[in-house]
């Protein structure tokens, strides 16, 4: 990738992740990223079309990120999803420009407004539950598991909830309350595979 | 209130909803309400101030919502819980922009850059987890629960859920993946309280 457009890219998540897509301007993109605006618009036809390839950006990075996580060495794919969780948990570090969503911001102004930044938005948070999903089919599978709910379907609220903390987070300006509603999430899916594991611990 | 200073709120809940609070100018807010600019900033002495008095607004609107809704009838307050769970599902219906959550789209844009506004949709949101926390803390005494989390923090999860499942609906252009995260939710609470309710229907 030429440096520049990369260096944009990487001005869009740190900038719209903290003031917000529409809020962000070409030339606070440019600053950012200290590239010409000849040079944005070289290699990008707009905002939107920016906007557009780092939701792909985000997508790449992430799924990187994700794919080189320690939890995908369990053998019980019930603990690969307790160890995604705890991962996505260990994450919410750092300001909370740096640990929240570039995709989950972007589709809350322009899901009505930009199809095309919705749709590349949906299919970054779409793709990255389809790979939860997949460890969650195959703990139903082991668990033994027939139940009224969908693999994809918890799978997509393991993002409502992520999402969802994010939001607690900025409006508290803490990622102890984002931890806490993943920390909810979990025992969520301890009580759903193992019901007796969790009294046994007093838990509830 | 003052004629124009309503039909402005309401725009603002409107506008606002659909295109997001930086998007949104104050000629769109005039547009919408109907009213000359010379009247927006006789009422408001900035676009900024306008957010703040819609989230306000928005407390109040919401507030007198739920606090006629008939869930509160229920002498078991677990059911009250459920109840409004159950009334939260029932208001994800029309528009993606029409049962959205109006601070919830606002502090995902202005948390960082406008601390106001941040602390308006704040106080919006656990203002209103705080009632659903009494709801909480009263059943959990009933049911004698002395778990290793508070009433606060599952209250405040449940608002994370449903602001998570607000973005899953505008990512996908659906209220359908919104519903099914909150009887996710729902199955949380129950698995939480009567643990061996759902094992007895065959849920789990």
């Amino acid at each position: 990738m030429p440096a520049a457009r990369q260096k944009l890219l990487n001005a869009a998540l740190a900038v719209i992740r903290t003031k917000g897509y529409s809020a962000t301007t070409v030339d606070d993109l440019c600053a950012a990223a200290g590239v010409a605006k000849g040079s944005f618009f070289h290699h990008f036809k707009s905002k939107e079309a920016l906007a557009v390839a780092a939701a792909d950006y985000w997508s790449e990075i992430t799924g990187a990120l994700f794919a080189a996580a320690p939890y995908h060495t369990h053998a019980d794919p019930l603990d690969r999803v307790l160890g995604y969780i705890d991962f996505r948990k260990s994450l919410l570090a750092g300001k909370v420009p740096e640990f929240t969503c570039l995709v989950g911001t972007m589709v809350q102004e322009a899901f009505e407004t930009c199809p095309p930044i919705r749709d590349a938005c949906g299919a970054s948070i779409t793709g990255h539950a389809a790979k939860v999903e997949a460890d969650l089919a195959a703990a139903m599978t082991r668990y033994g598991l027939r139940p009224d709910w969908t693999a994809e379907s918890l799978a997509l609220h393991t993002q409502a909830v992520l999402q969802g903390a994010f939001i607690l987070a900025k409006a508290t300006g803490s990622a102890a309350v984002a931890a806490a509603s993943v920390d909810h999430l979990r025992r969520y899916i301890e009580l759903l595979f193992k019901p007796t594991s969790l009294k046994k611990r007093g838990h509830t």
